[in-house]
């Protein structure tokens, strides 16, 4: 597709120009885009209610109007975003690693950026200014391809955006919107690995699958979070209580929250009782295993695919288990290597946890909520990766670098 | 497939207490290893002396046999490098980074083993050897795919490998051979994404093509080493004339040797004439640009493809530029980013050079040929990347992991 491959080529140009741009010059085009952005918010406002205005005719549902539609308060976020951003530590050009070699080379591993970034995601105008800001400061072309109930929204934006950007000397070329709305041009934006580096897809478990499928890029994803709370023979009883409560309530819909917690048999009736109480006050529903439902027979029962359901609602499923090898087990085996915690006072269990289950983010005694940049201290993210490969957790800018080597010498050959 | 199916799950069940195997017990069982291949030469030069006695009667080329053998030296070799890896430091558990959070949560980014990994190869039998050592080293299982007509010395030598580790302690599985030769196996093999988290071709780039355009799995590769010296205008002409010998004679038919030379405009003359003469002495075929061959008439003449051609072979392209910027752009034209040299005693040049090129290694005033994970004193090497995710450039054991988050807390909520 003619118009893709113009795309890719004019970011890839761009990308060679904007990978060598000092951190001040970036940082002071982020504060023109916000300053520009907010004195936009009449332009703004107008494209999005078109785009609600279609998406209502089409009878989208409520939670995606949700998504799709920007509010003052929103609006306000997203320029507060690009000015966090501009206030990050560049990480281009840290050195990782130095050292010198006996015959005197100084090798030095030095962070740079990826290059070009495709970032594919549904109806949620935000992500094109957080993502495409955060390639920017990083070094970073990006490609947005937004979905198509958005699209007057983010034209509106990028539009913007853009203009700010290459006024303040960042190249033209850097922060681009893929227009056209058709499947066809998502899947040849996905077969540009002449151009793009990376592809980071942000939505439903759908989109990610149909992503990564097709893509021939590198993509960082995950597909979902089945996070665990273990509660252990020796767990002190109410942290255990207080940190499972906040995994499964304080936000039941989002990718850290717990869907599975499992208990060791010689607290459960213990803990169980006062527990299941406290979420059923909270409109909690219980699935539970059989032993579970000896100890509160009013649970629910959990079916073999519970185990392996990202509810992302207040739905829990419960499991009695008899050690803490049983425990490690059932994660390695219906998680989605996400975010898993073990409450207890043991420090060989914790170790023992810890080390053995195969997560990207593993907690003793907290909650799997604090899986995010923010609560990382990254000051910003990007998404989470369960992926195993270049990023895993949570990333923010550091994230979105790669790194060469560049070796000084004084004439040194090979013997 | 049924076969390779199992040999995945029984790789991925090893892995998970391959990972958490201390180094010790890592190193003791690869001493074993070392001690029993080498009081089991006889076996395994038996095992060699058939598959070339086959490989002889299928009229394989002489480079091919060469690969294929086993020699005395190499044998030793074999079972110093096993010695060798057991001497390198254990990445796995490394804190990579560690910070406290204002709730007092303590992160750590800790190294971890990849998991299952996949290597797939041609006739070279040390490849079984090195790679399937330093997989176990670094805590990765490892599923050895060799090319057919090394099958028995491979059978011999993963046998003996094999029995030595498990009597020393190594999880049953941890090292496996593909023993079905067929395309299918291989296809299978790059599909078992539920098992193998990564996949590292070793051999000619058609090979490594083939395995990238199948693989759902993760690969890291590089196709070729396209290298270059630019040779700055303010080059110290010895130390240039030093390196551009080295880099394309003193081993020709490996990725890192230079395949193209760049002259600055304003040093031709001074620098071609003795340099191509000397390279005409070492038997050196020059292909050469127009501006070239109007001080060296006698250079052949370079076609368009010579630019995007690893020659692996004492043939050399040589272009004269009208400035750096010429030579970056003809570098990220033409080259593959594997490595890249300039040779200067400008610090701007410098700068702008190994800023703007594009490629895993760039080196200051030294030769294209130290990009080797021995030269870079990672004491191992299992192959070079010119890929930019997860590892780049030469990979040792380090690149060989990956990290995961360990997060200690004392009952933290997420408010």
């Amino acid at each position: 597709m003619k118009e893709i491959e113009l795309i890719g080529k004019r970011a890839k140009d761009a990308s060679r120009k904007l990978a060598v741009l000092g951190t001040n010059d970036k940082n002071s085009a982020l504060e023109e885009m916000a300053s520009l952005l907010k004195s936009s918010e009449d332009k703004i406002m107008k494209a999005n209610e078109r785009d609600i205005k279609k998406a209502k005719g089409k009878k989208r549902s409520s939670s995606f109007l949700d998504r799709l539609t920007i509010t003052s308060a929103g609006f306000k976020g997203m320029v507060d975003s690009i000015l966090r951003i501009s206030e990050l530590p560049d990480p281009v050009g840290e050195v990782i690693k130095m050292w010198k070699r006996p015959n005197g080379l100084e090798i030095r591993k030095v962070r740079v950026p990826i290059g070009v970034i495709g970032i594919i995601y549904e109806a949620r105008p935000n992500v094109s200014v957080d993502a495409g800001c955060l390639c920017i400061k990083s070094g970073n072309c990006v490609i947005l391809r937004g979905g198509a109930d958005a699209i007057n929204s983010n034209l509106a934006l990028v539009d913007v955006l853009n203009k700010a950007a290459v006024s303040a000397g960042i190249p033209g070329g850097s922060l681009q919107l893929v227009e056209n709305t058709s499947h066809a041009a998502v899947d040849a934006l996905l077969r540009l690995d002449k151009y793009v580096a990376l592809i980071i897809p942000r939505g439903g478990e759908n989109l990610i699958r149909a992503v990564t499928e097709r893509s021939t890029i590198p993509v960082i994803k995950h597909y979902k979070g089945i996070c665990h709370v273990y509660v252990d023979s020796s767990a002190d009883l109410k942290i255990a209580r207080e940190v499972c409560f906040n995994a499964k309530v304080q936000r039941p819909g989002v990718c850290n929250a717990m869907e599975t917690m499992l208990v060791h048999k010689k607290v459960a009736k213990r803990f169980l009782k006062p527990m299941l109480d406290r979420f059923k006050s909270a409109g909690v529903e219980i699935r539970g295993c059989p032993e579970t439902r000896k100890i509160v027979p009013r649970a629910g029962r959990a079916a073999e695919k519970d185990w392996g359901t990202e509810y992302l609602d207040l739905v829990l499923s419960v499991k009695v288990v008899s050690n803490i090898e049983e425990a490690i087990e059932h994660i390695n085996t219906y998680g989605s290597s996400h975010s898993d915690a073990i409450i207890t006072t043991g420090l060989d269990s914790a170790k023992k946890f810890s080390n053995e289950v195969d997560s990207a983010c593993v907690y003793v005694n907290a909650s799997t909520r604090f899986t995010d940049g923010g609560e990382f201290g990254f000051g910003a993210e990007m998404g989470i990766s369960t992926d195993k490969f270049h990023a895993r957790g949570p990333m923010g800018l550091e994230e979105l670098t790669t790194y060469k080597y560049v070796v000084y010498g004084n004439g040194q050959i090979r013997q």
